[in-house]
């Protein structure tokens, strides 16, 4: 990536973290940016154009920074799983800002199909990772079982997340909230493993 | 309540429903509730007055449809849980409207400290009212493990909601996963009394 396209997509997540979604004008990313309006235009056609590459570049920077970890990436598949999901609750501002730009564009999208292509895919591979990690975890237990607890655990890291980030939930509390629920879905498969 | 005041809030949370927070304007919610923005002023003071009365007219519609059911009350405190959360989740013109202005309220407090308060107190009631159908179903929990599931399956509940509102997740599937949840969290709140 350009440092300019770079420049542009990091200044989107700001605005888009400030302000929400509706509140990003191109002339106000230009400023942010420093660059003029003609070149987002000339890297990313369009106001859809631009929504969808921030979208990709912050997913990009979620990845990044849940790997940025890695040098101490447990072998334990446990507390692997609990790094993956926990490293979203963190008070770090780019953890903050990534975490409110994300969930801004997830709530857009209730108004706005555009983006729904590049967040169904988003969730999928989130929840597929997910799904990975309890499969080690259970390996009896059921597919369908893994998978939708893993749908279960993602859905609720985001209904967290919101309220973290609106003020209503202190983030040790969130994060005691989700290790807690791995230790009930974790178990509830395990069961299902013994009973089948 | 007069009938001005409930056509403007009904009228509110419409257009937040259409548009979200931000695209409303009190000039075209003059429009849509048929008065003018003159008698908007004099009944909600300024914006956030009005956004602050739109959530409780909302979280009160919300309500009065869970109890619309209520002929059908069932006695059973599994079904009566089950039902309290489900409600949420129906493909009705009015369900869909209050899930959406509802979402879009909470996603946008992240943003505007102004709702926090009236959101905190919604949040705690729908919390204590779920923890009152899971301490009937396993009065033997302690009561915070009781309390820490109503949190974790609210948020995922409205998680979920923000899933199936976009279109990223089928109604019959949110209603499954949440299903499931409540099984998964008296499974294990029944084990816990066994332990103790």
């Amino acid at each position: 990536m350009t440092d300019r396209r770079r420049a542009i997509l990091t200044g989107a997540a700001r605005v888009i973290a400030r302000r929400g979604v509706r509140g990003l004008r191109v002339a106000d990313l230009a400023a942010e940016a420093g660059v003029s309006t003609a070149l987002i235009y000339y890297h990313f056609k369009d106001r859809p154009g631009i929504l969808r590459h921030a979208l990709a570049f912050i997913g990009d920077r979620a990845d990044r920074y849940t790997e940025g970890q890695v040098t101490a990436r447990p072998s334990d598949p446990r507390q692997l799983l609990e790094q993956t999901l926990l490293l979203e609750f963190q008070d770090l501002p780019e953890v903050r800002e990534n975490s409110t730009a994300w969930g801004e564009l997830r709530a857009h999208s209730v108004f706005d199909p555009e983006l729904r292509e590049e967040l169904a895919a988003a969730g999928a591979a989130w929840v597929a990772e997910v799904a990975g990690h309890l499969a080690v975890l259970c390996p009896a237990a059921p597919a369908g079982a893994v998978t939708a607890a893993a749908e279960r655990l993602t859905a609720l890291l985001e209904g967290l997340s919101v309220r973290w980030l609106s003020g209503l939930l202190p983030l040790e509390h969130a994060r005691g909230l989700l290790r807690e629920a791995i230790g009930v879905e974790t178990g509830r498969l395990s069961s299902l493993t013994a009973a089948n």
